[in-house]
C-alpha cells in the first residue's frame, strides 16, 4: 500500500484509480495513502453540484468540463452515485459517464459509491479530492444525486456549490429548496425550456432576495439564479453553461478577495478530522465485537429485551475507553 | 429527563412529542428515557416508504393514514424532512402534513429532521419509532425524501419497504431503480395518470423478476409492482391505495409465516448498537475536543500542513483509548 500514494503524487493515473476504488471499499489502509499525498493537497478548486434525481446533473457537468477544457483548464470528477446497499458499487459507473472526455488526458472522471458506514461516502469524497487533487487538476467536480442530510455532508467538501432545479418536480422541491439555500453558492434552473421554468426562476429569486445573511462561508455573496437551456438547443446550451462556468469562477474569486476559503477550508478539514476519527476507533471496536461474535450475542440480548442497546452501548464504552470521560450533550458532533 | 420516558409509557402525547424533538436535536441524554422505553417496544408494524422527491410521497402516505383508520388500526407517522444544515429543523413541518387526521386521536404525526450528525437521522427514527411503538401505534409508517444510503440506513428500521416511483424523472431513477430492487417490498408507480407510467411499470416489472434471490430479509417474496391513480381520481386512488394497504399486510404475514421479521429485527438492532456505540464513545471524544479547543487547534496544524487527520486520529485514538486494539479492515463498519 505505502507505494500506493508515492505513485500518485508521481502523476500514476492507474495507482490514483486504484486508490480511489480501495477509499469506495473503506480499506482502512487507504489512510496510509492520503497521509503520503496529504502535504501535497488543497491546490484544487472544488465545485460541488447537486440537485434531485433526474435534474440533469451528469449533463451539466458533461458540459462544464468542455467549458473549462476550453480555457485549457484540467478538470477531475466524482460523481457519487446511488449506492446498492448490499452490493456496493457505482451504478451509474465510469463507463456510461462523460464519454467524450474518455480520451482527453486532461480529464479525470471517477465514479464513487460506497458502503453502509455512517459518512463513508463523504470520507470517500473528501479523499478522492485528495487524490485528484495532488494530480493536479485545476478544477474538481464533485457530482451527488440528491439532496438530503448525506449531500450536505458531502458538499462540505466544496469551495462553490452549484444547485441544480428542474421544473416540475412537485411541491416536495419547494421545501428542499428552503433547505439549499443554506448550502446553495449559485442555483441553476435546468431544462429552461420546460413549462414551469419560468415560474421556479421567479420563486428562486424570491427566496434568494428574501433569504437573510448566509452562515460564515459565503458571507455577502449575492447568491444568482441562472437559467440553463435544454440540450435539445446545442449552442444556447454551452453558452449559459460557459457563463455558469464564469459565475463559478467569480464566486472562487469572492471567496479568495473576502478571505473566505480559509472558513470553507477550515470546515472541510474539521470533517475529515471527525471521519478520520471514525476510522480510528469505532472501527476497531466494531471490528473487534464482530469478530469475537460480541455484537451477535448483544443483538439476541436486545431481542431478548433482556437490556438495551444504551446499556450495552456504555458497557462497552467503559472497557474500551480510559476513564475520565463524561457523557454529554452532543447536537453538534 | 427520567420522568419522560415513563411518561410516554403512560400515553402522555405531549411527553411524546417533547421526547421526539430532544432526539431531533440530539441531546444524548435523551437515551435514559429512551432505555425506559425500549422494554416496551418491537409490537408495531413499521412500514417505510421511500422515493425521490415529487413522487407523492405525503399524498400517498395520507391516503395509507385512511386506508388503516377505516379498519380501526391506529396509526403513527415518522416523516424524515429535508434538513437545513445551519438551522436543523422540519422544513416540511407537521403542520402542513395530514391535516385532515389532526383531530384524529388514533393518528400521531410528527416530522424529524436532525442535524449533521453522521448517521443522526437513522438514530433519531429508530429512536422514534420505539416512541411511536409504545404509545400503541399499530403501524407505523417512515416517510423518507430521497433516495441515498441515508435512506437506505433509516429503511433498516422498517419491516417492509415500499419504493415510490413516477414517471418522467429522467434517466437516473433507472440507476436508482437498481440499488432501490434491493431494499423494496414493493414497489408503487405513483400517479399512473402521467405519460410514461407503462413504460415505467414495464420496466419495472421486468428488473423485478430479472432480480436474482435477495439477500436474506426477504427471500422467496416476489417483490410486486403496484399502479396508484392519481389524486385527481379520488375514488380510483383510494381503491388503489387499499389494495396498496392489503399488500404491506400480506407481505408482513408473509415475513411472520416464514420466520424472517427476526432477520429485520436483527438488522435493526444491530443498526441502534451501532449508533448507541456513536454516542456513548464518539461523542463525548468529540464535544472534550471542541470544549478544550484542541479541535481548532488540531484544524490549524491540518491546514498548515503540519500534519494530517490520520495522523490525529491516531494520537487521540492512543490517548482516550485503552490499549491493544488493532487498526483493521472497516468494510462493513
Amino acid at each position: 500500500m505505502k507505494e500506493l500514494g508515492k505513485r500518485v503524487l508521481a502523476g500514476d493515473i492507474r495507482a490514483a484509480s486504484r486508490l480511489i476504488r480501495n477509499l469506495e471499499d473503506q480499506i482502512t489502509d487507504t489512510y496510509i495513502a492520503i497521509q503520503e499525498i496529504f502535504k501535497e493537497t488543497g491546490k484544487s478548486h472544488v465545485i460541488g453540484i447537486t440537485g434531485a434525481p433526474g435534474a440533469g446533473k451528469s449533463t451539466l457537468t458533461d458540459e462544464l468540463i468542455q467549458a473549462y477544457r476550453s480555457q485549457g483548464k484540467t478538470v477531475g470528477v466524482l460523481a457519487v452515485d446511488p449506492t446498492s446497499p448490499f452490493t456496493g458499487g457505482a451504478l451509474l459507473g465510469d463507463r456510461i459517464r462523460m464519454l467524450r472526455h474518455a480520451e482527453d488526458p486532461g480529464v479525470f472522471v471517477r465514479s464513487l459509491a460506497t458502503r453502509g458506514a455512517m459518512g463513508g461516502i463523504s470520507k470517500a469524497v473528501g479523499e478522492g479530492i485528495h487524490v485528484m487533487d495532488v494530480l493536479g487538476k485545476d478544477r474538481i467536480i464533485v457530482e451527488t444525486v440528491g439532496v438530503g442530510q448525506q449531500e450536505v455532508e458531502i458538499i462540505n467538501h466544496a469551495h462553490t456549490v452549484i444547485v441544480v432545479l428542474v421544473p416540475g418536480m412537485g411541491d416536495e422541491i419547494q421545501a428542499l429548496k428552503a433547505g439549499l439555500m443554506e448550502i446553495a453558492d449559485i442555483f441553476v434552473i435546468n431544462k429552461a425550456d420546460r413549462e414551469g421554468a419560468g415560474k421556479l426562476y421567479k420563486e428562486t429569486m424570491n427566496m434568494v432576495q428574501m433569504s437573510r445573511d448566509r452562515a460564515g462561508v459565503s458571507k455577502g455573496w449575492q447568491i444568482p439564479v441562472l437559467l440553463v437551456e435544454s440540450v435539445m438547443e446545442p449552442h444556447k446550451f454551452a453558452e449559459s453553461v460557459e457563463k455558469l462556468r464564469d459565475k463559478i469562477e467569480e464566486h472562487y474569486q469572492f471567496l479568495v478577495d473576502n478571505d473566505l476559503i480559509s472558513e470553507r477550508m477550515r470546515r472541510k478539514t474539521a470533517a475529515e478530522i471527525q471521519e478520520a476519527l471514525w476510522g480510528a476507533i469505532m472501527c476497531p471496536i466494531l471490528n473487534e465485537m464482530e469478530a469475537s461474535g460480541e455484537m451477535k450475542r448483544m443483538i439476541d440480548r436486545c431481542l431478548l429485551k433482556d437490556t438495551d442497546p444504551y446499556t450495552l452501548a456504555d458497557e462497552i464504552a467503559l472497557r474500551y475507553m480510559k476513564e475520565g470521560l463524561a457523557k454529554d450533550i452532543c447536537a453538534d458532533s
